[in-house]
């Protein structure tokens, strides 16, 4: 049988969270809840539940309510990080805080959370202690992974280490939790639940770097944005942290005091920091990283032993997310 | 065998709880999580889980890691709503938004709520369906009843009814579900499992009447705080809803406007609301309502079908929990 395509996946994930019900009493609890997840995103990590669920030989349907449960549970991240980062909007519409309020948002975000356990538990006795200790040591990473990232905007000395460890637990190793429950659902060997789970924390890191990257450097016109977000928001990314690594004593310090600067306006700034990105070989050097993550991840895919046709879908996936001309 | 005494189990479970590690990195996210659990409260909830498993037969031990799971969730709650209420101190001491800060509470209490989870899971798998259906509804009642205590703040029309469901969604379902999850670790058939949900419920909501009545009518040198702290932050408590259910339209008028009065000094504000309600006869309609849910809760209790002497720890506890002198 041939396995669904990404788009196909994505289509039946819509379908089958828009048949869910969330609108119930108290409508000012569930209203956000219904308001965020129909802000509709690529649906990346559910999609990669479903496809890892047909890669190991099981049909989407199986995986269904814990892809509802991996998305739900993304969105309540979002809701709640929006409060901590006081972001005023998400995919281009105002945040859960902003067009309620902060309590609307805490307490949403926390039923959400439940929500997700409630959709994660729906399978049979013998997946649900495999489900539930998979997901919850996620789940706390992802918290940790978010601490680290607030200690990262007051702390002046962050580490590359420190840096790939952050958006490892902020980002990726829920994609990893995404495509491993889709394994278990799919009864996938503990080896590969473990393999695919390092497949997408790897391939998430990659991604991740990219992003840093392309806030500099991505062409605006494609990605609809200016360049050099992260400058101006002093955001210590892959580039600034790499740069602070490379950088002789003085430039550091050129660099901080640019990046940190009050009185350089917008393009000045970004066009020092740049210049000083480049002295110093920031993009080839977080291009070379973001290389190695993304073939570390290909290894755990080539790993698994599956016939390689199965691993189509994903493969094709991941390099579709991945930018050529950067 | 003779069951453990309230007594025996609170320090089981303060042993317990002493040797589980909340203390790992980023410090910054679990330091909370350590001070808000070691504030003593009474542990009621984890005790009435240990003591409900004895009650069905079970040792304990059996279902210590469910207890341990109600006081973490119990704790989340209080951190993200004293956030929610802007409160200052709790049990005494500084809440975990002041002590630290906002965002450290939401994540703290994020991360609180995962650990909750973590340490419910601890059972065999024959169980875990049944755990978490069963604490994944009371909690997701437990926001919607924080949430109706939210509405119910700028609201100018609360219903008996409505009160009477807050209560019991924001405090009294999680006492219930307390007992119910130590019934469940110790097998009990799920006719037992219902009615000592039932027990914990309706005792809850007995205890929370009570405690309305406390804040205006109790003895302070007892209690040690000064009536009257609802009247003066305008709490729609018991007492206020019932009077607003019973007086006639001009009563009401003078109700309200003395109990939002901005103007009278406290003392004087107390005297004026107290003298409408013994008006109203309220403090006795309060008595004769909790009393009424007391007396449910015993029926529960005493339609479960296990010998009586069994019962007794369970009994009692609940006993010296109700005032006698009010």
């Amino acid at each position: 049988m041939a396995l669904h395509s990404i788009n196909e996946l994505q289509k039946h994930f819509e379908n089958a969270l828009g048949l869910v019900e969330f609108s119930d009493r108290p409508t000012e609890l569930y209203d956000p809840v219904d308001y965020i997840l129909k802000l509709k995103g690529k649906r990346a990590r559910p999609v990669c539940t479903l496809a890892s669920c047909e890669m190991f030989g099981g049909n989407y349907k199986a995986a269904i309510n814990q892809a509802i449960a991996v998305e739900i549970f993304h969105n309540f991240t979002l809701v709640h990080d929006d409060i901590m980062d006081q972001a005023p909007l998400r995919r281009g519409k105002e945040t859960v805080h902003k067009k309620w309020d902060t309590n609307t948002g805490i307490l949403s975000g926390d039923a959400m959370m439940i929500l997700a356990y409630q959709y994660l538990q729906k399978a049979s006795n013998d997946k649900i202690q495999s489900l539930l200790s998979s997901f919850n040591r996620t789940a706390i990473k992802v918290c940790e992974g978010q601490q680290w990232d607030m200690n990262f905007e007051t702390s002046t000395n962050v580490s590359m280490d420190d840096y790939l460890s952050m958006i490892k637990q902020k980002t990726a190793v829920l994609l990893g939790e995404a495509l491993r429950l889709g394994a278990i659902m799919a009864n996938a060997d503990e080896e590969s639940q473990h393999l695919i789970y390092d497949f997408g924390k790897d391939f998430g890191i990659a991604f991740q770097i990219q992003d840093d990257i392309l806030d500099l450097y991505g062409d605006p016109e494609k990605f609809g944005k200016s360049p050099g977000g992260d400058i101006l928001a002093g955001k210590k990314s892959y580039l600034y942290v790499k740069a602070m690594e490379r950088a002789p004593k003085m430039l550091k310090e050129e660099l901080n005091q640019t990046y940190y600067s009050a009185d350089l306006k917008a393009p000045q700034k970004i066009e020092k920091v740049k210049s000083i990105f480049d002295e110093l070989d920031i993009k080839s050097r977080a291009k070379a990283e973001m290389n190695r993550y993304y073939l570390s991840a290909g290894i755990a895919l080539n790993t698994i032993e599956i016939p390689e046709n199965q691993k189509l879908v994903l493969k094709e996936f991941a390099e579709g997310l991945m930018v050529r001309e950067i």
